[in-house]
């Protein structure tokens, strides 16, 4: 029953793959936060205390570094070395200030082109729209701390290198970031398929932020509510649903048209 | 070094998925053949002789099935019963004649769209690029039989359902299928970054075929000549090249609008 336990277990921390950079040992850990490093994710052991394993919660939190809680054995899965009970997953980019990149382009005369990700769960999805984002002129980014598809080597790898030229903003809190572009000047563009306003007919110039839904739940209500437009892609045939990393590119380009002519 | 040849060789004979279909045995699989059974693929074990077999290998040169000599190993890898020599994978679709397509289209009195993918090698963009095909009322997708993702259960699942609504033409040769294409009244219209036609600017309405080049080496050179527009998407950024099925998804939705205004 154990044994058979474990195994289920398994599926949810898969190995790492080797570019994946990890960190281990409970000094280390603390110095890396120290040192100003981001960390993806921090796995801690379960029940381990100490006034270092205290310290290490206080420093994730504060940068909004997520916590696991786990049993040893996750621990000793995920890192064959001596990890005192911490290992940590450092970031393979270095995420920039929202705030700063939209004051950045207002000052410089640009109006800012935004995509937010809600919760979007596939890294190769998540990779994709960064490629297709990059392509398309994107001046940041945003996913959110929490539940989402994390940047790891898989992410890194489908996006063919653009998540190191984009910039990437993560973020605690998407409704209120979200509220924070509209209060800037911003107009947020919702995309989902329970809409009447086609894409292209619809105004997407000026300082935009599109927002895109979750692979299985799309769009959380609050943040349609916040939405300026709310445009669908009209489409033919029987399945009537794009992949989103898709219909995400189809969205950026239609909005880099409307930019251009 | 036999053993280590092995382990290099196997990288290229993946274990099967479960839901990949699988025939073996040397009659049950000329029965398959004479059933009118598609074959996505025939493994034969280098150097079997008989008569069966040579009956094997004529009839998927009839049907152009691809055909695999390999060592016994390989076969043991691939199926685990008695294969006799002899392994199929079937296909998870039924394939369509394109001439019958194209002639249902305008017999109908509709002007048909056509997706030729030259060459694709990830599954994923084969299954992603018939999802959105699907969606934007694509009449045939077209593959070339040899050196193309198959349609296995990674591409079926990439289309979400959508390989099982669209219909997919497997071609042996596709320069004479775009030929005929382009003599059937069809425009043939080539995507690739090295044009000056920007796609929204060029006129893409009317029957038409989008052709699709291969991750690695693009559209072939006899394809592109064969081209009536190259158009290209016009690109920000520093990588400036999309994924392959996030532009065929932009291209093809730029069609459907054309078609749609």
């Amino acid at each position: 029953m154990e044994k058979r336990k474990n195994l289920n277990q398994q599926k949810f921390y898969p190995r790492r793959k080797p570019n994946d950079e990890m960190i281990f040992g409970r000094q280390t850990t603390l110095e890396a936060f120290k040192a100003g490093k981001t960390l993806e994710k921090l796995f801690l052991q379960k029940g381990a205390r100490g006034e270092i394993m205290e310290e290490l919660i206080a420093s994730a939190h504060l940068v909004g570094t997520p916590v696991s809680l786990v049993p040893i054995e996750k621990l000793n899965r995920l890192c064959r070395q001596t990890h005192q009970g911490v290992v940590g997953l450092l970031s393979l980019i270095e995420y920039s200030s929202l705030h700063h990149m939209i004051t950045a382009c207002f000052d410089q005369g640009r109006e800012p082109f935004v995509i937010v990700l809600d919760h979007l769960t596939d890294v190769r999805n998540l990779g994709s729209i960064a490629r297709s984002a990059e392509c398309a002129g994107v001046d940041a980014l945003v996913i959110p701390a929490k539940g989402s598809a994390q940047i790891n080597s898989d992410a890194m790898k489908a996006s063919a290198g653009a998540l190191n030229h984009l910039a990437v903003c993560k973020e605690n809190n998407l409704y209120e970031i979200c509220n924070y572009l509209k209060e800037s000047g911003m107009q947020l563009v919702a995309c989902t398929e329970r809409s009447e306003a086609i894409f292209y007919k619809s105004d997407l110039r000026g300082p935009v932020a599109l927002i895109v839904g979750s692979e299985e739940y799309g769009i959380s209500k609050e943040l349609l509510k916040l939405a300026d437009q709310i445009v669908k892609i009209p489409m033919k045939g029987n399945i009537g649903s794009l992949n989103v990393a898709n219909a995400s590119s189809i969205l950026l380009f239609e909005i880099l048209r409307q930019r251009t002519i």
